[in-house]
């Protein structure tokens, strides 16, 4: 039986993209090939591959002057890739620092420029967004970066930062594809697969077509924006399977009736399991009410010496990868696209039954 | 029915392989959930990962002073990692050209150095290996790299340069487990995964423990082979699928009798069709004998308006994927581990008939 895997990432997948992946495993439509086996230049890989593009465009309605990239390193390497590509000869970028993934973004960018954090939660313990009448922003700044999901923390910005004239990027990873978003707000988009999109070993870039410019000097190649746009993402083979898989999963959001569908069950599993945590005095959660994520929930065992045993209990009944990640401690799940409402209801039997018993 | 696949990579896989994949895809071991869903820190994946390591160590008898890395990025990431990683505050680096391969890493070189070129057959077209007699190394070199398979020009290093004290990085990509090696002559080698090891989206690297050190300031982080190796490949989420099939092939390798074995195949493979290719007039090879590679094989019909006929009746017996590289035009057949003898065997008996009806 498939267990109900609550994972922040490598995720859960549609359970009926898999069966597609392994229907056509070793023969991908009569060719006698896997997709793995399927040359990067073949036609029908190419296909593919625009396949997959033009799914992601009519997910997000995007303008034809945004430009997508299906890039072979995780979200994190565009830590660098931004400020190598965007700074252009400017000094300072802009920072909202607003838990563990935007606080990285920051200590990597300072080695490539000097960084002002526009506002941080840091005193708050990353329980609670900034807000933008703390933004103290720098309008010669060569953009403004942010996370708009902190996987770890369990917070998600329901609100777009007003940043003026200066090029927003965001950094959507563990929230990408779960609601329609307004693409013109942004200047770029990126976004880990493992959460989504697909499996583990791809990132997209959604970049505005006036951002991209030659990179600083000694930039590594395959790390240029505008050349991967020019060569269609394909300045060395792509991770040809993994693309594929994640077009698969925009076919199944489409079926599924697209971005407006995807955060309409995001409401309705998050808001399911956050009315049991407000009304438990065995478990809690500590993010602020109105930035609670839909995506990643973090909760706390009032007693953690029952950590171990729920987590041993919750595995018996199939309901997985619950550990909270170690900067937090505690409980997380994880409630992406692919996760449907009956694994909530399965994870909140399972907790009822277990404070009956050590509550 | 399973095609025979001459693609030079992404290339065919073990069909065993393949089906091992297809049976656990949505379960692996019993856990309810696929490889591609597993948290690459659960414990599951850690010894998926660890693993596939000491079954490569196993195959290349690697000495404990050499460790592995999983890149995500593909082998021409190398090009810049290489010097970022290696020049150590050295201006130079020796580079031996002896095909496409070589040359592109020269040209990305040069971005970070002034590169010796050691020695070069351009002037051959590419047709025969610079010779050791050739080589004008210089002992103040950071290292010296070389590409001991050109995929394009199918030749293949049967022997291993000479270079004194100055460290030996070699891209092994499009024969690396095709053969034992002597780990010992070499201070660094990398490979892509989309030949012998498996799906696109991964490379390896095995350096020697003493060359890892803190690479030149700026280097996106993810490119520090240093860190990489201290975080056991883990700097960020790995392509975590990607390097279970890759575990898988090294697991198939084992089986099949190790290295000695590939290797045995591989000659039986290779010299049947090169000794086809001898004999005829209407197919030719152009490369020098002793240079020839047992993994890629550039061919040429003599008549070349016959390529696309030639091509699509290939494609009607399921031989698949044989059109050349664009540099060098007509054919390629490319022999990896996973092809079988049949299928040479096959592509020899269609080579036959078609010469007989157009020749």
């Amino acid at each position: 039986m498939r267990a109900y895997n609550f994972s922040a990432g490598p995720a859960t997948l549609p359970t009926s993209v898999l069966e597609q992946v392994q229907a056509e495993l070793l023969d991908w439509r009569g060719t006698g090939q896997s997709v793995m086996e399927l040359s990067h230049r073949s036609s029908e890989y190419i296909q593919i591959m625009a396949q997959a593009e033009q799914d992601l465009r009519d997910l997000l309605k995007l303008p034809s002057h945004y430009r997508v990239i299906f890039c072979q390193e995780g979200a994190s390497a565009h830590w660098d890739m931004i400020p190598l590509n965007l700074l252009q000869g400017k000094k300072t970028a802009d920072y909202i620092e607003s838990g563990y993934w935007s606080y990285r973004a920051i200590e990597e960018a300072r080695r490539h420029c000097s960084v002002n954090v526009v506002a941080s939660n840091r005193i708050d313990q990353y329980c609670a967004l900034p807000q933008q009448s703390d933004f103290r922003l720098n309008p010669q700044a060569a953009y403004v970066h942010y996370c708009s999901n902190e996987t770890i923390n369990g917070l998600e910005f329901f609100w777009t930062p007003d940043v003026g004239q200066v090029p927003l990027v965001v950094d959507m990873s563990s929230h990408f594809l779960s609601h329609p978003i307004d693409v013109e707000k942004f200047s770029l988009i990126y976004a880990g697969a493992q959460k989504n999109i697909g499996p583990a070993g791809l990132s997209l870039v959604i970049i505005r077509e006036d951002l991209l410019r030659p990179p600083k000097k000694g930039t590594p190649f395959l790390m240029d924006y505008q050349a991967q746009v020019h060569a269609n993402s394909m300045l060395n083979t792509p991770p040809t399977f993994t693309i594929w898989v994640a077009g698969l999963v925009f076919q199944w959001i489409k079926a599924q009736g697209g971005l407006e569908a995807m955060e309409k069950n995001s409401i309705a599993k998050s808001s399911t399991l956050y009315a049991f945590l407000d009304h438990s005095e065995f478990y809690r959660s500590f993010v602020k009410h109105e930035d609670r994520s839909r995506m990643n929930m973090p909760f706390h065992l009032r007693d953690s010496q029952l950590d171990d045993v729920f987590l041993k209990e919750a595995q018996e009944r199939h309901l997985c990868q619950l550990r909270g990640h170690r900067v937090v401690g505690g409980m997380r799940a994880s409630l992406y696209n692919a996760m449907p409402l009956a694994g909530v209801h399965a994870l909140l039997e399972f907790m009822r039954d277990f404070e009956n018993r050590y509550g």
